[in-house]
């Protein structure tokens, strides 16, 4: 019994992006009544020195890339940060959800005790599997995805909390 | 091995508790530079029919409480929801780490497979405690400790991700 490495990993981000992408529809249908360009949202920030919601959304799905990698210690895929549309982003949730789902329960059970470095500003940091799954990566990943939510909140779109926890029964 | 049903709770919600407690801080202080009362705070929304301020912060600290609560099967402290300042938010919190930090571990692990009673909006919902952790109760905790900080920062406060994450080494 307890929790999984692999089962508080993979299928907690692809859960939480998938709710992300269905946002998205949410946000073009909201731009579209109102006749804005999606482009709009992409440089939306809640403050000037806030990363914008495209930034939010390629953190978020990095936060789930790096942290499954790492744990798996398996090459994660390069994305080039440059999406530019909905379509993009849309592109950036699914080859995340892509690669998270390619690595192996295998390959992530039993990393508890594991070294995981981390590169960070000042340094590479390096912590322990456990640690570094349940307090870095999910806050991370939870920090922008909700972020990420509040912009479009922000800016008019009608999301509640049923699009962010998802489908509960 | 694997994450124990208390680590993925108490831990978790402690640490980020503290987090919030310290940007309180950092935002008395920022209103004391820029001479505003805190109270300015306290209502701050992203959007019109987004919940303020306080109810962020009891929101956040209610997910702690109720999640702890409900799998441990303990009565948890009822709050009154009467937070009018900055010391009543500050009280609100260290009741909560005080009450969840009273919950032993015993009383967590092995709630797995638990059938956890939760009232929604449009009737009670039965979740599994392991579910109910991963894909309600901690995305839930992180979305409303996520909001406050967007508040914060959309009000001009300085915080940064390290803020958000605590300590790493």
């Amino acid at each position: 019994m307890a929790i999984s490495m692999y089962s508080a990993s993979v299928p907690v981000f692809t859960r939480t992006l998938g709710q992300l992408a269905a946002w998205l529809d949410k946000a073009e249908a909201h731009a579209q009544a109102k006749k804005f360009d999606t482009s709009v949202y992409l440089a939306a920030r809640l403050a000037p020195d806030m990363l914008p919601f495209t930034k939010q959304i390629q953190i978020a799905c990095d936060a789930a890339k790096f942290g499954v990698a790492r744990l798996a210690g398996v090459e994660s895929p390069r994305f080039e940060d440059n999406e530019t549309s909905f379509a993009d982003l849309r592109e950036r949730i699914r080859k995340t959800v892509a690669f998270v789902n390619s690595v192996p329960a295998s390959a992530i059970d039993g990393t508890e005790d594991k070294d995981i470095t981390v590169p960070r500003r000042d340094g590479n940091i390096v912590l322990k599997g456990e640690f570094y799954l349940k307090h870095y990566v999910q806050p991370n990943f939870y920090f922008h995805v909700t972020t990420a939510y509040a912009l479009l909140r922000h800016n008019g779109v009608e999301l509640g909390k049923g699009d962010f926890l998802g489908t509960l029964s």
